[in-house]
């Protein structure tokens, strides 16, 4: 499948939307500065991945984003002694994402790439290589500094785990953070995301290179309180409804999210 | 599931039995001299590595070998020191390869290398990254200068492609080099082999390291006639049969598949 038609597959204004999505392509736009192109080997990951349309999206903006700085620089024939010589390209998500489907559609990926960066006197053009690693991004994924640019979307706030010592008798019929939970279970939540996000950022630190880059897009609340319905928990209140419809008693479930208030994160990044 | 269930399965002394494939294993033990181990950051590829349980089993025993001269190397508190921090190991196979298959297999591989490599003196140990890298192995798949250690095994005997040129009826009734076969038929298989075995050596010697090895197992054949039964092509003139029985005509399909006799490779090495 071309990648243009996986842009004009997701038409509208809905959560899966180009329209939402080319949103990042500003950002990626203003954190890659001309500063970090050219390298000679150029490393991007993009953590959780996932399977679909969406998949390539990313590092198909990635690239035109540096293919755009890549023709800014110099002229096409001076391009391929100035610029970088090889793009590593690693999709990360966990070991049962169907990385099959990703790869299906790597052939044409390719092409476009080949097309795009072709120095159009010598026809020759940098090398990109593309890889799956899959893995939890809560820990070491890739080999020491050697990524420049690393970018994950909706999904930092799926922790590692359900926050660990939590009594089911605590939190009886929820599955998540309600208007009935004790303290304890908020607690242990923020406690979980401040846990897995030190492991991330840690994680990052090693596999980066000095002044690169990173793109964390995930959900947060603006409310310290985690229960009302803007901080969109209204959607658990109703599963856990539902749960209890079907089975009569939700003793053993908990919901492993945890959208960060700007403090959580704040602590964890200093 | 665990590499030694891996193991178990492949009983007996048929094609993907252990008692032939543990062959490798002395193979890889010559070759993979101590001057090869350690290394700062080790590279390995197994190129062609399909799916099913021995996917991983070729990987699991070169980390066999590699753990057993690290441990021989030095005493466990100075093995940190002066051994290997990191192994990448990259598995390849074609686009539409199953890959998710092997995926559901890494923890346990992962959790296999933690036990085996680990300090017991500080319970630390190397990190080890695992990834896929589908694509064609007749063309560029690494980047440069970082791999160690490349493996191929019963891949190398089929072509990029059917040999271009060739006119369907000239070989009438057949899909491969047969007895009734005209003798440029079996110059394009011969000449298609050197070229994409020329394509898939001066891509490796990008890719590996000075002083990096190599080892490659594929179908050949020891008699320069490749339509006699001893270089296997009954199967073709059987399976030409069978197609014919069922449609009568067989005129567009051609098999991309070419066991090379000595001099073919040779004259490809020199």
């Amino acid at each position: 499948m071309e990648v243009k038609q996986i842009l004009h597959m997701n038409k509208g204004d809905d959560e899966t939307s180009y329209a939402k999505n080319s949103k990042i392509q500003e950002t990626v736009l203003k954190i890659l500065g001309s500063d970090l192109v050219p390298k000679q080997s150029f490393g991007i990951a993009d953590l959780g991945c996932s399977s679909g349309p969406n998949s390539l999206l990313l590092i198909s903006e990635v690239m035109d984003v540096i293919h755009a700085e890549y023709s800014r620089l110099s002229q096409p024939s001076l391009q391929l002694q100035s610029s970088t010589r090889e793009f590593r390209v690693y999709l990360n998500d966990l070991f049962s994402n169907d990385f099959n489907t990703i790869f299906v559609s790597l052939p044409e990926f390719y092409d476009k790439f080949k097309q795009d960066f072709k120095d159009t006197t010598t026809s020759e053009g940098p090398d990109l290589f593309i890889s799956a690693v899959p893995g939890s991004f809560y820990g070491r994924l890739f080999p020491n500094k050697s990524l420049h640019f690393v970018h994950s979307s909706s999904s930092l706030h799926w922790l590692s785990q359900v926050p660990p010592g939590l009594d089911t008798a605590l939190n009886k019929g929820k599955i998540y953070i309600s208007k009935s939970s004790p303290e304890c279970v908020k607690e242990a939540y923020s406690q979980q995301f401040h846990k897995d996000f030190s492991v991330f950022l840690k994680s990052r630190a090693e596999e980066i290179v000095s002044g690169g880059r990173m793109v964390l897009s995930f959900m947060g609340r603006r409310l310290s309180d985690p229960t009302i319905e803007e901080s969109c928990y209204l959607q658990w209140e109703l599963l856990a409804n539902a749960l209890m419809t079907l089975v009569l008693e939700v003793t053993s479930y908990y919901r492993h999210q945890y959208p960060p208030l700007e403090p959580d994160m704040c602590s964890v990044l200093r």
